[in-house]
């Protein structure tokens, strides 16, 4: 599955439940934000260590992929409903990245 | 560009720095979280109407794909990092989501 | 009670169940956060006029009093455990403010 | 400085400028949200340990009283304009917690 494979069937989903009239951009971001709170929460009392084998406790692994799932659907759903391509700005932005930040070279 | 070609720059990019230290689950859930968190202040003021046209301003359109990039960078980073497969994750989701939420069939 | 009376017993709280090496700020920002991502998710499906009679429903109300509560409870922590005057930090702020944002005057 | 007199010296701040309507609860806890986002940002890449210092750089501790002063400020304004009072509702939910989160007795 393609990200855009994804904002299709979101779409559909959306269009199913007639539900396409909540998915404004600003009702979207917030829908984003609320999730990534609930992704937080779940790092939340972790040392940075613990944090990166936090997917070895079964329970732990499918509360954050059912957090990172969610946050993934909404960024792209808001993306979609705006008309951004993700990838591209993510892209485009990598590229200034590269720029304002340019790694030293000794040779 | 695909999420996987982006993932596999960002990881280039974190390792040509030393950066890779920093990028903990921990750090890159909080990195998302402002990110996600100046995304939301150039929405906060305007109405859900105004919001669905936020990128005709050339300003306003900069500065939402600036910030969409950002949060899918660090979604990106983040997932690479766990080593989830955010699409994969967010199907399983939607498939979760059409049982929970079934369309009502009238024939 | 006073923002420092809630403070003193949140310490004491903490305290009496050796929670404090857990309330470093990094923890208690992002416990915050995800305390605010909950309030969020509150209000994203309502409209603007709708999240003007939130408390009107009893159920609503209670949800909403309890994510509140828990936003001022973790703000009040991390600034006790920063040693920040929060009010005097606010009061500082809007001052500026009032510099920044001059009101028009006619007369 | 109580709270009361933050939130009726905000009230008279935004009157002052006609900012009332923008101000409803969505659009306040997406104002709390994106000062908490960039509260977070101040944090992200800091371990634990570094966190709780993090006031002894000037210019840390100068960013970081503004990021506490304007959540604190979005949090006055949205329970104000709510008619919550915040610190009523925090002792509650604390009280709450002392029967959820019991201390063991061993005397």
């Amino acid at each position: 599955m393609t990200l855009t494979d994804l904002q299709q069937r979101l779409a559909e989903f959306a269009a199913a439940r007639d539900w396409q009239r909540f998915h404004t951009p600003k009702n979207l971001v917030m829908a984003l934000s609320g999730e990534v709170g609930e992704l937080t929460a779940l790092f939340q009392w972790l040392t940075p260590s613990e944090s990166s084998s936090v997917l070895d406790d079964p329970a732990s692994r499918a509360a954050v992929l059912d957090e990172l799932a969610d946050v993934t659907i909404y960024l792209a759903r808001l993306a979609d409903v705006l008309g951004v391509d993700l990838l591209a700005a993510a892209a485009a932005k990598v590229d200034r990245n590269e720029s304002r930040f340019p790694v030293d070279r000794l040779d």
